[in-house]
């Protein structure tokens, strides 16, 4: 059920687009205790387009910087979301040198009844308890 | 005040696209109690950079998936939310042959302060109880 | 940690866009005491996908709309909301001569552990009381 939206600068390949995607989409399932579904955005914008922080919080940030925007239910602890931002992050450090500093996460979670994942159908609006939600019991 | 965000793959008529925006406008004031008016953002993407899951729970989606965001007041229950999902999936199936299968929604919401429609006024920031907000009333 | 979104129609000028965003990140700093950082996506679209309501509630709307939507932690009261309302409004009047009537807002909040800023920490969730987030404490 997440929906991702990832904002970057125009001018990355595909590939290294796809392997942003790709992370989030593996980090989510590993650390978020969400389904292994895959609703993901990918924006490319011009340079002045794209603003972000160049220091906040004494963190320098470069024109490779990302947004990350992940919309999901309510089922992850704040411990996890501070796994998920280090897991991420790690990972795209290794697969594509991005800096650490310049990874942005923005999370926000909504109700069951706030999702259709198609045939126009409430997917989560059955009773089933959201603490019961796992890549297996959905 | 709803603001709608349809996201879909490059590609399509400016007819086609008018008519999901058309179709979630309508169904949107007919199932949500809302009222009528029309915030709506389209944004085609190139096929690499939209990723939607091919086979989640076993729903079977193609490259003509749509993703269609809404925010709104919290004024629409359960039951009216699996309606809206319902009649929007209908209506597209039927006006352009969109299969039921390729239309995920995610709804969220905010409170009466969070929105100003013009003039630099907090639309709803007025005392007025939220759930007297229909088209009428408003 | 605001995460702005700026859409318009397609057209104007690297200096007008600019413009808007800084209007929007000075004001937010001024009327909703939020940190002052700045992260912001501007989004320019096709007249035919950007649909804004002509008249809803007697106020008439022209293609020069802009939608902003701001998503930040859950520190402004309504009344600091309709303020930051009136400043963007009153501003962008002033530099751009933007009608009054074709600004619109909605505003979204999350929780402290919702943000990472970079480095793949969980910026906020420190035990950092959310009321004690100023420029100068963070």
């Amino acid at each position: 059920m997440p929906l991702a939206r990832i904002d970057l600068v125009e001018g990355k390949s595909v590939e290294y687009r796809q392997t942003i995607a790709n992370v989030v989409y593996d980090k989510m399932i590993e650390q978020l205790g969400v389904p292994a579904d895959r609703f993901q955005v990918i924006t490319e914008h011009k340079i002045e387009n794209f603003l972000y922080d160049p220091d906040y919080l004494g963190i320098y940030r470069s024109e490779n910087c990302i947004f990350i925007q992940l919309d999901f239910l309510d089922v992850a602890s704040p411990e996890q979301k501070a796994g998920f931002y280090k897991a991420v992050v790690d990972e795209l450090h290794e697969k594509l040198h991005l800096r650490r500093e310049d990874v942005f996460f923005n999370l926000f979670t909504v109700t069951p009844a706030d999702w259709s994942m198609g045939n126009g159908v409430a997917t989560y609006n059955n009773g089933v308890p959201t603490d019961r939600l796992d890549p297996n019991s959905v």
